[in-house]
């Protein structure tokens, strides 16, 4: 199995990109990739991507990609795990390096939302649920969530105002990104006062959806050796599934896949988590973050809270979280986010973090969610002086 | 790189399965895989399939059909490449047991496509094109292969009737096909008098779509040597992309990326068109089958009707092709038919093809195209005794 280094990372800027198509912004990505690598071609290219057949009436597109980015010939694939695709892309894009299969990949994600009517866009996530005992229900994603957040607010005690440190502290991260799609400080009442979207679940709960694309450029490390150079490796990678519904799982409040996938992950890096210098996780909603990081080992079960409360996922915590804005304030664009997470552990493995780098940052991890934990995909990256 | 073995195979009947839905056909096909083999577990899922989230309003398909398969926590992945997503599938399989990221892996396709209106259904094909430059101009996918082999018999002085042993040798295959859709023979006034379509493509031109699931069951070939049993292993496997809109293409009557997977696939098994004993072609419409023989050297550029009216391509001929039906009379449910195509060169290779067994077949090639040509995928399967 050979080992896999990251030599480009390409981001467009999340947000409603009206002037742009979905084919324009997976471009504008992918060149910003190559161009940082300083290479002009691949052998194939892995697109996560979830709503472009319902939003876009566009599905082969991996090949409307590649076809557009005037890589003519290569192999493309789309891949679809929820929001979970961009991830999924990535690991997939592995693995075509890792086999010897192929030389040069760009693994990435794209979703182009804005176009669509909210309605639309909220069936369209919804297919990310049990179309036939969760969808057929008419309970959206928001709805799932809310219900999970519910319980766990039962089970352990913890008041809704407890999870504002989540939302406080991405945004605040967010402000010196330029790919985010929010920049705006909030406060404790901010978050408190917020608009109910579904009980317990506000809006300063909830991640804004997006245009964005995101591309890596993954090669074979050992090309990379001979310079001595530093490389950006990926250490681990993994994934895992639960039960698509949520209903059908023992426990709501605790994400199996996430687990399960951080612990092969975990292995594969011969690491764990108290070697984790940031983690780019999943808080599409704030209960996410905190099932995250329990699932994960970075604080016990029930207690995800306290690590926002206690100041530890701060950039300069413990364990810092969404160091760049994460789900709720860069944004969210489902298909392209898990490509996100991870050119944003690049950057800070890169010391390219700007005001928000962890310092001496060597080794980031990143988790991204599909449905609501059904499709878990964790990725360790490592720098290697 | 690990050599990969094929050793389960699970077909269900392709029609209009009104009784079943989405869900239950795949189960049925991976139980079928697995009871197959012998096996009762796999480290992950590869789902090709097109249409789902717009047909069926289900995305995380892989989760979906690893939860109620009851493979629980298994790794899980939808694949999207238009027609050619279950080839692709099996193509991202085989690179996880390659690389040694999985021991056994279920590499399957599904479409349910007979609960949706047709005109639905047309829209969803339409989805392979370009959205913006074809489908905009409300071309449908037959519409753009009727352009195509319209511009076909123009370059090359053929006539429609030419085409006849196409559609009459894969009827005749399919009627001792279980899980063909259509039972029925034809003779050559059936084909020319067959309702035009969209002229110059006829009913007996083109395929049927329908509801249907196949997978295939892939583990390493190094476990399987040891006891000195015939094994099927994936000797080569490779995909290329054309251009996703056939007017950008310098010749809209050549599949350059069938060209081009034949030809890294040839190379990786070491074989040539000439050692090819059977060929699971993509016979959408009859066209498509004569430009698959082409440009995998079978025949010479422009001279695919040759092959059919010489004989050739039956069962006894020089290139059997399409031997359990093809898409044209077993069925093209799309998602699936890729997976089917190598099921079917394996059913070959076992000696397990019945009244269409090619005698003494080792060698099975399976070619499976997206778009109109855009993304092709081809596989040569090898019987090693």
């Amino acid at each position: 199995m050979r080992e896999v280094a990251i030599i480009g990372i390409g981001l467009t800027p999340i947000g409603e990109q009206w002037d742009k198509s979905l084919r324009q912004i997976a471009v504008e990505a992918v060149i910003a990739a190559l161009k940082d690598a300083g290479r002009e071609s691949v052998d194939g290219i892995f697109v996560g991507n979830m709503l472009s057949g319902i939003l876009s009436h566009q599905e082969n597109l991996g090949t409307l990609i590649a076809d557009w980015m005037g890589l003519h010939g290569v192999e493309a694939f789309k891949i679809e795990a929820a929001c979970a695709s961009g991830a999924a892309a990535v690991r997939l894009g592995w693995m075509a390096i890792a086999s010897g299969a192929m030389d040069a990949v760009i693994a990435m994600g794209v979703e182009k939302m804005a176009d669509s009517k909210m309605a639309d866009v909220t069936a369209a996530l919804a297919t990310a649920a049990d179309a036939d005992y969760e969808a057929d229900e008419d309970i959206s994603f928001v709805g799932i969530n809310a219900l999970i957040m519910r319980r766990y607010l039962y089970e352990y005690g913890w008041k809704h105002t407890d999870f504002a440190p989540f939302s406080i502290n991405v945004h605040a991260n967010a402000m010196h990104n330029p790919s985010a799609r929010l920049h705006e400080r909030i406060t404790e009442t901010d978050y408190n006062q917020a608009t109910m979207i579904a009980d317990p679940i506000n809006l300063l709960d909830s991640s804004p959806t997006g245009d964005g694309a995101a591309a890596l450029l993954l090669v074979p490390a050992e090309t990379l050796r001979k310079n001595g150079q530093p490389i950006i490796t990926i250490a681990g990678t993994a994934s895992a599934t639960d039960t698509i519904a949520t209903h059908n799982r023992r426990e709501a409040t605790w994400l199996s896949a996430a687990a399960e996938s951080a612990r092969k992950a975990y292995a594969q890096a011969g690491v764990g988590p108290q070697d984790i210098d940031l983690f780019e996780l999943h808080d599409a909603f704030s209960i996410t973050a905190a099932l995250s990081l329990e699932a994960c080992g970075f604080v016990e079960k029930g207690q995800g809270p306290r690590a926002g409360l206690e100041g530890e996922i701060l950039p300069i915590g413990r364990i810092p979280i969404a160091t760049r804005g994460g789900l709720k304030a860069r944004g969210h664009p489902v298909g392209a986010t898990g490509v996100y997470q991870i050119a944003e552990v690049v950057q800070q493995l890169r010391g390219e973090a700007g005001d928000n780098q962890v310092p001496g940052a060597k080794i980031g991890m990143a988790q991204n969610i599909g449905g609501s934990g059904s499709n878990i995909q964790t990725h360790i990256i490592k720098r290697i002086v």
